[in-house]
């Protein structure tokens, strides 16, 4: 038996891969199957819980928080180069009665976001015996909440991890829901997971040494769910979004914090209805992420992932308001609450031919429907299914529209 | 504001670790906060369903099984040398009228099986251009269907995977339950996750090529599970191992087949109770896989897992008639039912100093208690909880004991 079947392999490799001649399965011979063999159905749920903290002073009074979140598990602390200079010894100091062995400072930047990274990190939990109840705690922006969430889906088949977001995206969108991934092969976020943490710690006293650039980045973020969900969180963006730049979301405080609540509330709500992305291609957090991703690949790292999201938010209320499915007073608020949070609302290289390539991206990533999120008032949304629901006329209008807005602003 | 968050920065990368002054929280001013700002919960599940499909002819007659598993969906074959060598042109001819663009090779051992195989796997359908709804068909033994559930859980976040096993360990083990992992930096299967097949295809007629020796191994996961829990499936084993591995679990014909049924079924049952193994550390299915580990550590990979299961299953046996947990003839059946089916039943490597390693090892992947299971009778077991439960006296009993009965077999 052996030695035939050898036999076969060795015949088989010589056969060309076209040939319709099978002779590995002439070995077979029917048989009588038992009255059950058929098929054995496998059942398994996954419930995942978790919760966004917020604290006032995670590395001062409120420090039993990350205490108490870490319990008496052996922790590794990842962070960024950045926030180690400003917040490292304070956090190493917060974590000084817990079992956290070691800080990882790694250079996670948008351009470096790779698998090496995640490496780096599985080989420093390996070198350190974190087992199955080991934990990491990632304290950065939403780079590094990236490659956290990845290696902690990884090591062991999986370890608990807790964020303490450091950057405004971070804390209202990047590093609040499920999801982590790092680029491959020069393919943006191609590898990743789904992988949630046990905690989200908010602090907004991070958000004061934040640069201007990433404030205003982060901002548009809020804008988003403003717009497609939250009106009062608009209003307020409309009021308050000059000084919580410019304090970074210090003054006025109460506000401040309120967008923050409001922006993340949002969010989780929308996170909730579908948190592993199989329920539904329909997300309206999609808002303002269909043409700016074709946006960012064609700038390189030039533009501020926010600022591509506004200028792909501008888009899309305009073409809103020229199918009619928003008033033009709505879209003029839209286009109003971006410029006064110093966003931008156009980019001369978002052209058409790019606005169709990734309406068809959109279509391929979506399963088959575009689903581009459109503004139909200020806190109500509807998607649009169909490429053809975005004629290239429509598109050539609203980019031209926007276009002579800047000319007219400068 | 920004400037003087630059000062602080520069000032806390001069403070020493172990200072307790943390001058970044100086920056903050106490703040009133909104009656919610609190924490917000998110609940998220995730149900997965799938199939293990008992098929008599998957490249043959029965080959819309693979259409049907298939759809209309973009798909990358991903399988060995050998098994490519001996099916690889009946299973692309079985393709045929399916959309599976690519045929992978990997040179998938044991002793490769890293994340340089995963992302070559991530490479090729990246390559393709598989999107979301892409799929990965797993075609080998166990290593293999390792690289591709990794593959498969990374790849977009996560696509589905069909498996379709070609060994005996991979069809009523390693395949059919939802964990795949790689070894890392020289641990083994450090990396990995929980990513659920979409469907295992099991076909018997593979099993009539691979060679006597994993046939051998293999039925030592089989024996494992008559153990623990299927008085059945042990008596079966009892009386048709010889056959069955001499043939290929060709001959007898209904009684292979049933094996593989009631072995299969045994193992999704308990995967069942605790299928992302967050349940619970107690797993019958660990019977075999407490001393296994360090032994097959010990002698790199001059010994089968199987061989190295069943010397472990020999010993847990021992221990149990040691302790008075199994009457004697029981633990006599046990030990001959693996000679019977060729298993060794000790190995000389196998020393006290190994076993005690291996109990701490225990206790530290099961969340701190040892859990090693131990035969109660035919098809019943239970868990010794404590290090101490076992101590160095009877552990050197049971191993002079094993020595002594391979010594009067040569």
């Amino acid at each position: 038996m052996r030695s035939s079947s050898l036999d076969v392999a060795l015949a088989v490799d010589e056969i060309d891969d076209d040939s319709s001649v099978t002779p590995v399965t002439t070995l077979r011979i029917a048989r009588p199957l038992p009255s059950d063999w058929a098929s054995l159905p496998m059942d398994c749920e996954a419930r995942s819980q978790y919760k966004v903290l917020f604290c006032d002073s995670l590395l001062g009074d409120d420090r039993t928080v990350l205490q108490e979140a870490i319990e008496d598990r052996k922790a590794l602390l990842v962070t960024t180069p950045t926030v180690d200079r400003m917040y490292g010894a304070a956090m190493r100091a917060a974590l000084k009665r817990t079992n956290t062995v070691s800080t990882l400072v790694l250079s996670a930047r948008e351009e470096t976001k790779s698998m090496e990274l995640v490496e780096s990190v599985c080989k420093e939990a390996l070198s350190h015996g974190l087992n199955r109840r080991g934990l990491l705690i990632g304290f950065g922006g939403g780079v590094c909440l990236d490659v956290v969430t990845v290696a902690a889906s990884l090591i062991r088949r999986g370890v608990g991890h807790i964020r303490v977001p450091t950057t405004l995206i971070g804390q209202i969108d990047a590093g609040i829901g499920l999801k982590g991934a790092v680029n491959f092969s020069g393919k943006k976020s191609f590898i990743g997971t789904f992988h949630p943490p046990e905690q989200v710690l908010i602090d907004p006293v991070f958000l004061q040494s934040l640069p201007r650039k990433f404030l205003v980045a982060g901002i548009a973020e809020a804008v988003k769910m403003g717009i497609v969900r939250d009106p009062v969180l608009f209003e307020m963006l409309e009021s308050w979004s000059p000084e919580l730049v410019t304090s970074g979301f210090d003054q006025p405080a109460v506000q401040g914090r309120e967008v923050l609540r409001r922006a993340i509330s949002a969010m989780l709500d929308e996170l909730r209805k579908n948190p592993f992305e199989d329920q539904t291609f329909e997300r309206l957090v999609d808002f303002g992420h269909t043409f700016s991703p074709a946006l960012e690949a064609a700038m390189g790292f030039e533009i501020q992932h926010g600022e591509a999201v506004a200028i792909d938010m501008a888009l899309s209320a305009t073409i809103a308001r020229l199918l009619g499915l928003i008033a033009p007073e709505a879209c003029e608020r839209i286009l109003r609450v971006l410029r006064t949070a110093s966003l931008p609302v156009f980019a001369r290289r978002l052209d058409v031919p790019l606005c169709r390539e990734a309406l068809i991206e959109a279509c391929r990533h979506r399963g088959g429907s575009m689903n581009l999120v459109v503004p139909a008032g200020i806190g109500r949304a509807v998607f649009l299914k169909h490429c053809d629901d975005v004629a290239e006329p429509v598109l050539a209008d609203a980019l031209a529209s926007l276009s002579a807005r800047v000319q007219g602003e400068s």
